[in-house]
């Protein structure tokens, strides 16, 4: 049975986990919000579930805890920030950041990262674009475990893009979203219930076909989205593979197989071309294309029409992007955020470990 | 029996035609190149099988020929660009010239298109940017014939998304692909051939799946890339509100149920909120992120690298995108263009109609 905990303790609790291993007052803040957003949102598998995995690579030295992050090239829209190996939790908000700074001056701005980590969830970091009247734009590569179309080798990441585009008094529309047909979150979950993936979802180490949910384990592979050639899955390995080569092709990072792996035990790739992981983040003004008030009301009108658009057999209503997670979040600031008892061991764990109260 | 055309043929009629129904020289010439970049590439749906089409929405007076395309608003790095109903294979180059002069400048450029038309392969406009040492973004929103996830009704059109990345001395990545499991020409080549469409690509008029190719004809819908919940489709409708967003919130063209059919015929939707059909374009210099020959390098090994990938059983091996629509150019420029009979029997009567040699 899960526990409920109250995002106040457990924002608490990561906080003096980050300041444990030497962030800065201001960093432990930025990576605890970073990452107990998740947990608010209902996406568990990238929320404290991970705490441990950072503090693993800290531990591993692939994580600097007082990094210097600072931009490296720039021009009136765009910046290319050096990470320094720092806590993707902390490195993408200040990436934003300048996107929305360029995007003050030059109506958008966009950053490419290198010498990254793991950054947590996608949309926390493009939401950051809507108290500005921005469009917000993030994504980011990881280590490989997607084959492309054909190909039996695993080659990408399951390289997440987020979009979130403010309204008027409709919620943001907020999408955010692996590049393959299901992230590893949910293929962990049917392993848990030792249940069979749908087709579509994963193939063996030959490449073949397969519904076993533990074949990520054996050698085998994520597929993109579209699941085969005949469903459009070339057009997810274009996605992701898009994903890929701006965040670290255009950055300096590590890409396709040479991304470096969260687990702090995997050995990295070798002869690897780049510097960590790459991100890549973009805000765009409103007002730089059009005055504000005419494009909220014009959002409304578009969430409006979608989400009153009649729904097939046993579906209550068309789902706007955001707008079940928004309701986690409600739900889980009021009445707190269940954790599952092996995740509850594992804080434990760290909080023994590091000497922290939980 | 398909009849082969060379480019010259085929480039010569149609500017012949676009200067017959009175664009200027300059314009029939964009719009013909526009246009039989489609057929070179092998996309054989978007190029002169769709030239009646074109002369029929002139005919009905919903594209001027002769329109007064310009900039309405502009930042260093955006601008929106009124269309005057002019033809979208005019429109569109002339809206990626300036995302690509704004980068020039501010590093990157970025166009919302309003006012509109069918602008041909959204590939092609993207394509414009290589030469500049750009990245180049192109996409649309089009007429209502994809059911977003649980809706019956029919709210977004194919809306198609390309990328195009330039290499060193390997071919551009160029990625171009309609945001559903198919894009309607496959299905309307099912059709012809009274074939079933595979599981996930169309839904009925009630929101059923079905394998009926015909189904789109009798009320049903298109689906989203990943064709249902459990394969991603919320991915695939998500990506495609994005374009509709991008395209015609963020210019004020008609969005969502609201944008213009391409057949003539077809009734115009009731109270649209906005002008035309939008688009939304993005250049982005490379050495405004890094050094361009170092990204020429990287590029370079991450192309060999996925091609070099070893394949699955029965297929030579892992696609780059754009690798076989180059393929494609390069032998029908040298071989020429098969039409099928009904095309040419189609561009027989546009000549005829028009006066035109053919």
């Amino acid at each position: 049975m899960p526990v409920k905990y109250s995002y106040e303790q457990l924002y608490s609790f990561t906080e003096s986990v980050f300041l444990k291993i030497g962030c800065s007052a201001r960093d432990a803040t930025l990576a605890a919000q970073s990452l107990l957003i998740a947990d608010l949102r209902g996406v568990d598998s990238h929320g404290v579930a991970r705490l441990s995995g950072y503090v693993r690579l800290w531990e591993a030295g692939r994580i600097r805890a007082t990094p210097d992050i600072r931009i490296v090239h720039e021009t009136p829209s765009t910046a290319v920030v050096d990470g320094d190996r720092g806590l993707g939790l902390v490195v993408a908000p200040f990436a934003m950041k300048v996107a929305i700074d360029k995007a003050e001056h030059a109506g958008t701005g966009w950053v490419s990262v290198t010498n990254s980590n793991h950054f947590g969830i996608a949309g926390s970091h493009a939401m950051m674009a809507l108290e500005h009247d921005m469009i917000g734009i993030a994504m980011t590569n990881g280590s490989a475990i997607v084959a492309p179309t054909f190909s039996r080798e695993r080659l990408l990441g399951t390289n997440p893009i987020a979009v979130a585009i403010p309204a008027g008094t409709e919620p943001p529309f907020v999408a955010d979203f692996a590049t393959t047909t299901a992230a590893n979150g949910k293929l962990e979950i049917l392993q848990r219930k030792n249940q069979d993936a749908p087709a579509g979802w994963v193939q063996t180490a030959t490449g073949e076909p397969t519904c076993d949910a533990d074949s990520l384990k054996k050698g085998g592979a994520l597929l993109p989205l579209g699941g085969d050639r005949e469903h459009g899955s070339h057009k997810g390995y274009a996605l992701g593979a898009i994903v890929d080569i701006f965040s670290a092709v255009l950055s300096g990072a590590n890409y396709g197989p040479w991304v470096p792996p969260f687990p702090a035990y995997v050995p990295m790739p070798e002869n690897q071309p780049g510097e960590g992981i790459g991100h890549f983040f973009g805000a765009m003004r409103i007002d730089a294309f059009r005055p504000k008030e005419a494009f909220r009301h014009h959002m409304d009108q578009w969430i409006r029409r979608f989400r009153a658009a009649q729904p097939v057999a046993g579906q209550p209503r068309v789902i706007i992007p955001g707008d079940p997670e928004a309701a986690w979040e409600k739900e889980r600031r009021a009445h707190g955020i269940p954790l599952l008892e092996a995740v509850v061991a594992d804080l434990e764990g760290v909080a023994a470990k590091l000497g922290v109260a939980f």
